[in-house]
Parts: structure tokens; sequence; C-alpha cells
């Protein structure tokens, strides 16, 4: 998608121009490291695209995409730290390259900043924005929460798991999108349907990754496949067969998640799943949500460019498996 | 002081109206342990006197004092972490009673809610409230890296500590006071006097609270005598020691600082400072800001109200050693 390379080139050259300060550098450096670290920058681009959509020029929404991207690297830095990651995008993390207090307080520092960006708007818009961006910050927080309990509890069901994926990551992309509608001066009833594609894009994306994690060509996820399953992680797949399985098959999955070899364990669990209906039933569910997902995008008052933002749900929906 | 009670009543009060959802317990069990820890509510405190101050009646400045309160904890919480303490107000630390993870995540999510008490402002004073907030907030954060960092360094110099504690601990105590005068309609120049009074207030303190850690009678302080000197941290005291002593008494220092009886250990620091010079330099210092403070306070329009923060002030000040 050319349009994805405009906006990122335009977003890559505002995240230069904000400079952190020199000193304290312990705090300052791994903030700097961390944002040049790339990433798609998803969200901020929603931002500048539902800005556009409704008919103003994207340059009015940069403040607010920094926002949002400085948000979703403080969680990341954050995350990292909890997740015990190595690596980030391939390069380490701010806790392995300095260490777990700096990563924790130059976090702190960066979810401050990102409010920062938002006092450039005028004040009725500043705290129109706030309201959404804060809500959205402890829904985040909670999400990020229900997760870890996740990995402690033995059952999560459907609605649970839903519920966890859509507060840690779908509510972020609703956010940056109504932000970017707010700033581009759309209705409300508008900025509202923008949240709902957001919302919804975010619940298909999330269900797809956790089909592409198990099912994708290696080369197309870019990762090794089958690593939810290798780590034993709770994913739509795996709630979704042991909620389906018998006894007999319970069993079997069981014996699966025993299993040390990796690749039999791998082309056990795509044999089990599928056999039942787990996969399926996700992929039924991913379309249901990007269904949903351009049907609020419909919903939206007459726009002419609002191709751009079915383009991208397509192609970020399009990897295919 | 009788007045201190009626505010940390309303204080208290106001506190126990906030609350927090049920779920995830695991996010908001440790802030409503954690807030009800107690403290003497000082910051929020401030607030509250200071709108008084501009003649509005205090429960004008609840909310921005609920800001205040939440800030420092949420700072809390993360120093603790930092700085791996059991203990808080003699109650186990969130990361000691739950675990690190949750204590960064609620702690964030924490910052995230003291924001959310300003919204209750007209949008106005709002982004005005909300501007000092987040320069303050970076600034905590850069006062806790810069005391991480001395931590390993062996030379401290008395510019870079005074600027630490400045940061760390003053500027909150200035913008709690600051934030009160503009809810309460201060003008803006009348806000700014606020605003140096707690930041001088806050070093004065800081300085005593040094003095007194080594000087001060362990039933007043309410700990034990010389844990700073037991645990070689640097303070003023030591830093101002350090700089006066010739090459023999540098030598004298670093015995002291090798001493393992603790006893004997912290009655050699006390001798070794007083004779440096150390304490008297600390103690006149430590009265230069609190004059500074007062005069802040004198600069303001007139208003006979100002009494209680003299009387605070003095109080805070008059911790005898």
């Amino acid at each position: 998608m050319k349009i994805l390379a405009q906006y990122s080139a335009i977003l890559e050259e505002a995240l230069q121009h904000t400079k952190f300060p020199e000193e304290p550098h312990n705090l300052y450096d791994p903030l700097r490291y961390f944002l040049q670290l790339g990433g798609k920058r998803m969200r901020p681009m929603l931002t500048l695209m539902a800005c556009k959509l409704v008919g103003s020029p994207l340059e009015k929404a940069l403040p607010a995409a920094l926002a949002v991207e400085y948000f979703h690297n403080f969680s990341l830095i954050h995350d990292d730290i909890m997740d015990a990651a190595p690596l980030r995008r391939g390069q380490a993390t701010v806790h392995e390259k300095w260490n777990a207090h700096i990563a924790i307080l130059s976090g702190d520092v960066l979810l401050v900043k990102a409010y920062d960006h938002l006092v450039s708007y005028d004040a009725e818009t500043f705290k129109n924005l706030y309201s959404i961006f804060n809500k959205t910050a402890v829904e985040v927080c909670e999400g990020q929460q229900m997760d870890m309990d996740f990995e402690q509890r033995t059952e999560v069901n459907e609605a649970d798991y839903l519920e966890m994926i859509r507060l840690k990551t779908s509510v972020l992309l609703g956010c940056a999108l109504q932000m970017g509608g707010i700033v581009g001066g759309a209705q409300a009833k508008d900025s509202q349907h923008l949240y709902d594609f957001g919302e919804q894009l975010g619940l298909a994306f999330q269900i797809q990754d956790d089909i592409l994690d198990l099912y994708g060509e290696s080369a197309q996820v870019g990762k090794q496949i089958g690593g939810d399953v290798l780590a034993n992680k709770k994913t739509l797949l795996s709630i979704i067969a042991k909620r389906n399985a018998d006894t007999t098959q319970l069993e079997e999955l069981m014996n699966m998640e025993r299993t040390t070899n990796p690749e039999l364990k791998v082309a056990r669990a795509q044999e089990l799943y599928t056999k039942l209906g787990a996969r399926s039933y996700c992929e039924v569910k991913m379309h249901f949500h990007h269904q949903k997902a351009l049907e609020a995008l419909q919903s939206m008052s007459a726009h002419n460019t609002n191709s751009e933002l079915l383009e991208l749900s397509e192609f970020l929906l399009t990897r295919s498996f």
C-alpha cells in the first residue's frame, strides 16, 4: 500500500522532530532508542487517516497521532518487563539494554509526555481528546492485567478472552481513529463510528493473529509457526478446541500439551484444532468482526476518501493463511 | 495543628468516595490498599489551603487535590520497586504484598487516574492545571532518575544534589499549591508565588530531613537515627563534609564509612560532620530556603487567611534537632 508509506514518512519525520532533553540521559536515551526501533506505526496512521477522512488536513492530527504512538510505546516498554521479553522488533528491549528500573521510569515519563502532545489543541478539543484518551489508557492497563491473570488460570472462557484482547489491543485502535475524527471536526456520531470501526478491526486482527500463529506460513508471519502452542499460551483457538472437546479429545489435547518434540507438537495442534472446529470457528469469528468494522465505516456520513481506511482494513486482514 | 486535622478529615472522606472498579482485582486491590495506608496527605492539603487562601471555598480544590495525591502515590509505588523497599508506612509495599509486575501496572493506572480528577474543571481551567501538572510529573521522574544515578556515582556536588531534591520532592509541593491557586481563581502572579513558596518549603524540608536523620531524636524522627549514614547514602551533610575536608579528614571520612559497628559509625559521623562544618552549613541552607518560602508568601496580594500556610510551614520546619 503506497499510501501507507506516505503516512509513515510523515510520522517518522514528526517523531524525529519531537526531541527529548539530553539529561538525565538514563531516562531519555531509552526513549530515543525505543521510538526509533520503528514498527508499523499503525495506530498513529489511523489517527491521520481518520482526520483526512472527515475532511481536514492530516497535519492537524499529528499531535494526537504522536500522543497515541507515545502511549503505545509506553505500554510496550512496561509490557516487555512483565513478559520478560528480551527482544522487541529484533532489538534488545529497554529492560535488557538498560535495566528494569530504568525501563519502569522511562516508561512512566513517556506516558506523561504522551499527554503533552494533546496540549497543542484548543481547550475544548483538548478536553474531548483527553477524555477518550484517558478512558482508553485505563482500559489498556486492565487488558494487560487480565492477560497476566489468565496465565495463572487453568480455565478461560471465550467471552473473557475476547474482552481481554478488546481491552489490551482494540480500544487503542478505536481511540486512535476517534481522536483523528475529533481533531478533524467530525460530528460526534461519526467519531463514534470511527471508534467502532477500530475496535472491531482490532478484534478481527487479533483473532487473525491467533490463527496465523498456528496456520500461517512462516515467511508471511515473520516468525516461527506455532509459538503460542509451544508456549502453551491461551488463544481463541485453544479455548474453543477445549470447549468443543469430549473426554477423549480433552485427553488428546493434554497429551499434545505435554509433547516435547516441537515439530510434532505443532503438527498435532494443527490437526486437533482443525478437527475440533476451532480453526473454522475462529475464521468465522474473524470475518464477523471484520464485517462489523466495515458496517461502522459505511454508517459514516458520506465522504469519498474513506476508501483509504477500507483499503487499510483489507490490507491488514488479507495476510493469507 | 488543629486545622490540619480538619483538612485531613475532608481528604480522607473524599478518598473514601473515589472508588476503583472491582475487577481486575489484581489491578485495583493494590490501589485500594495503598491509598488507605494513610500518610500525612501533605500535598493535597496544600492544594486545599492555597484555594482557601485566594478566597475560594476549599471544596473547589478537591479534585485537584486528589489528582496530586494520586500522582504522589503512583510515584511511591514505582519508587518502592526501584528502591526494593519492603515497607511503606509500616506496611508491606505493593511489590512485596503482590509482585513487581502488579506494582508496575497498578502504578501506571493510578497515574492515568490522577489525570482523571482534573476533568471535572471547565476546559480553560483544566488546560491550565494540566500544563503545570504534566510539567511537574516529568520533573519528578527526572528527579528520581538523578537519585538513582547518584547511587552509582562517587562524586555528587551540592548543586546537583539540590537540583535532584528540588525535582524529586519540591516541585510537587509547588505544583500542589499552584493548582489550588488556579482553581481558586488566583491571579497568575499569585499562583506563581504559591508555587515558589512550595518549592522553597520543599527544599528546606528536605534539607531538614537530612539533618534530622543524623542529629534528630529517635522519638521525634520516628525512625532509627543515622539511617542515611549506615546506608552510606549521599546527603547534603555528607557532600558538604567531603567538600570541606582536607586530605587527613577525607581519610577519616573513609574510615568512618568502613566502620562496621553501627553505633560507633553514627557517633563518628555526627562528630566529623559537625567538625567539618557540614551541620551548620546545612542549617544555614535550610533557614535560607525557609526564608525564601516566607518571602514568596509575603509577596502575595493581601489575604488574611495566609496565616494557615505560615502556620503549616512553621509546623513543618520546627521539628527540633
